[in-house]
């Protein structure tokens, strides 16, 4: 009926859990907030697609074409932490602690759906663990098969260089009533179950 | 860490029900994204706040200075139906029976917050009337008490000039079972209970 709205209800629907109903709610406050406000949102979107682009040698996202970690003097250049994508490295800073840095991987491996070691940045993690000779390797893995079958991979190349590798622990979520957890992880905490240590 | 995403996240989470996380989960699918689907997107948003002005007669959203459906000639142009806003007409013209045209208030009455008759579009629509002298005028209004002043009132404004005044009928939702049915509700539908007629 109006042209430039069905085109924005349209467009905006094929963004991730936005269905037809909050496509309108969406475009209609859209209609409704002052212009400069909109043409704020809308600049914003460019800007991040046009700005952004990936570390040359992490490959997270970045304004730069090294990113802040990667050349940050206080973060320690010989541990290495393994991601699939950027998003975890956002999860990981957040918590404030991590002080080495990120290779982000690009996925997962998943043979059966394709993506082969040669898809992911595999060679290129191959290549800085000889450039930079780092002392750890960290997998910053989540808990899915596929994540396991990178984990297994990445292990046995490492293997017989010389460097450590550790995974993130495995167990019992934060918060968690023990009758709540499912058995997978139930098991594993019991299987990965560390010593209390009194005092210091 | 990232100026131009952390931007665009914080101009997302403006938009109504999209809290953070969705925001972010927006932002980095926006990334990832083809440029020229982006900019497709960032211009859609543009369009629509440049593109679209207020029917000069009915008020509603239109790309022409006078909308579609008041410049049709199929339509019933002395049957105006009153609505609260111009989404109010998008739910009217799906159902496609509606041969008439509209007037969108911008708003109900609630003297409680501020809106006073001169606040809606009600010297507008007392104008159209003197103007057009359309035959009935039917008041689309939901069922909130806002909208019940409002008809109300509107009803009062017509009163003695000769036009007949209608509202939507009230009464059960379709497909809706009789003990699901709130109970002011099931009164209306009982007091405005209508004969069953046998063949035509």
């Amino acid at each position: 009926m109006i042209a430039s709205l069905e085109k924005l209800v349209d467009v905006l629907t094929t963004l991730p859990a936005i269905g037809r109903k909050s496509a309108w709610r969406l475009a209609l406050h859209l209609l409704e907030r002052p212009a400069d406000q909109v043409s704020e949102i809308a600049q914003a979107i460019l800007d991040v697609r046009s700005k952004i682009v990936k570390c040359r040698r992490c490959f997270m996202y970045s304004e730069t074409e090294v990113c802040e970690i990667c050349s940050s003097a206080r973060r320690d250049q010989s541990l290495i932490c393994v991601v699939e994508k950027s998003h975890d490295i956002f999860a990981i800073e957040k918590i404030g602690r991590f002080r080495g840095i990120y290779h982000v991987l690009g996925g997962a491996l998943s043979p059966l759906s394709g993506i082969t070691p040669d898809k992911l940045r595999i060679p290129e993690l191959v290549q800085r663990i000889k450039d930079e000779k780092p002392s750890e390797i960290i997998i910053g893995f989540g808990g899915s098969a596929e994540a396991e079958t990178t984990a297994l991979y990445l292990a046995k190349l490492v293997k017989n260089s010389g460097i450590r590798i550790t995974r993130l622990a495995r167990g019992l979520p934060a918060g968690t009533e023990l009758e709540y957890v499912d058995q997978i992880t139930l098991g594993q905490a019991l299987n990965e179950r560390t010593d209390i240590h009194y005092g210091e």
